[in-house]
């Protein structure tokens, strides 16, 4: 085997940057889905594809792990940080099938709007984890993980409104479960990022 | 700058106690709105404005751990403390914002029994995170930890009485998903005490 | 005292080899009440002890780790596999108290479905939290991990199969309001069956 500047231990960057980037098409494939209103089996198996894509990526990453002495960050840190992306990308992904489930077909504003905020924070997500390969400059990491926090309150806000309006405007109870959920599952999303947002500040922190 | 006796280090006890503090507040105004039933516009706004409050701590605290080299606890434990603290006054908002947005906003025994129930297991919290200043005195600390997994227990049994109330009587099913989910998220205030009190207890079994 | 062959930590692997046979005995009987449909006072009443005795040997690894200085594990991961067990057990006691409660007492194919994979996977975590007694043979201990990632997929899908039939067949609301929290609440459990895998995973991946 040949000789390498590289330092071995950039390959957990490289595998955390993979799965990042999975979860930003999962997030894409979304934002897209919500315009359209096109929750429907195909868009469904398209969410289904990326999110075994993510698993293995997760996995990947356990096994790296396994093989590997020297980490660039506490093992344990990086197995909760490829655990809970992967949780995201899951989360988007029963989302859609609970939306095809309930043959909700129709473009709705409110996930169009949750479409983008889910987008927006996975983004800002996909910056914090790159950023932590330099994790001796942690202002910039830690203004990503800011950011999350904003786009979760902005979800939460959103929610809010959109259950209200649905209590307001929906008398069939029947319908008004079914979004009462997707409103709320949507909201979670971006608890998760938010949650995946906290272990990149507690890193930064316990290295600073 | 002056010679003193005091560590630096009491500081994050510190600024605990100041989050606890607002934490006893949030649930003393969750007791006195459920008391006269008044999730109206303008109880929602004075928990909100305690919340706000709350999460500047909740930096405040972070900022601290960045900024200081040694710490009294393991800097993760105080991360995680002053996060999940954060967290139940989200929820005591959240839930108040939900009141207030379901428009329901008579007095009801249930959500007397819950807000006495919260304020209960804050103030063991209270004393509970006060106490991690003496760790070397575990036994006490671990009473307010028992005392609020008691009071978890409690608030179990109150909300599955309230909610087969709710099955028996309420023939409604929009004022029947309203009530559910409110009892609901207040037994959940108590499972964020009681992880909190756990994040407590294992500071101290480590440290023992 | 008498002089002993066997190093005194063995005796937190004994524990919490005694916690998951309590665990195993909640499976056992959750499979049973849902095969014959009785979610009754009796069924209830069983369960609630198997709760409580799982209390019981939560709180006595708690306390071994407060009077114990070298343990077989890091202090931190016993305490949370402990917990995060019992959490298992109390929530499959809700499940039934819940049950009980909405008076939901005819067999139901989908809950002896559930009843099946609950057992399933909790003889897996058993096999899992025994084998960390030979740590340095990890292959094993990650086979059941992975086998319990696998049956909570099941369950996933075992879940959204049996909500599209509620809403496909089910038009009372309060009816579906029931069942459909008893088919979420039945995936929480696999959901944390998974939780305790991770945990397990996370334990393996550190000492590796």
């Amino acid at each position: 085997m040949g000789f390498s500047f590289l330092p071995k231990e950039t390959k957990f960057f490289d595998l955390l940057d993979q799965q990042t980037c999975n979860l930003q098409k999962a997030a894409a494939k979304f934002r897209q889905l919500a315009k359209d209103g096109k929750f429907d089996e195909e868009g469904a198996k398209a969410m289904r594809e990326i999110e075994q894509e993510g698993d293995t990526f997760a996995h990947e990453i356990t096994d790296a792990l396994n093989r590997t002495f020297i980490t660039p960050l506490d093992r344990e840190d990086i197995f909760a940080l490829a655990h809970e992306i992967d949780d995201i990308v899951d989360y988007i992904n029963s989302t859609t099938t609970r939306m095809k489930l309930y043959k909700l077909t129709t473009p709705v504003p409110e996930m169009q709007q949750f479409g983008v905020l889910f987008e927006d924070a996975v983004n800002n997500l996909c910056k914090a984890v790159t950023g932590l390969r330099e994790i001796s400059r942690p202002r910039r990491i830690l203004d990503y993980c800011i950011e999350v926090n904003r786009l979760e309150n902005a979800g939460d806000q959103l929610k809010d409104a959109a259950v209200e309006k649905l209590f307001d405007q929906v008398k069939d109870p029947i319908t008004l479960i079914k979004w009462k959920e997707i409103f709320e599952v949507s909201e979670v999303i971006l608890d998760k990022c938010e949650h995946v947002a906290k272990i990149i500040e507690s890193i930064v922190v316990k290295q600073s």
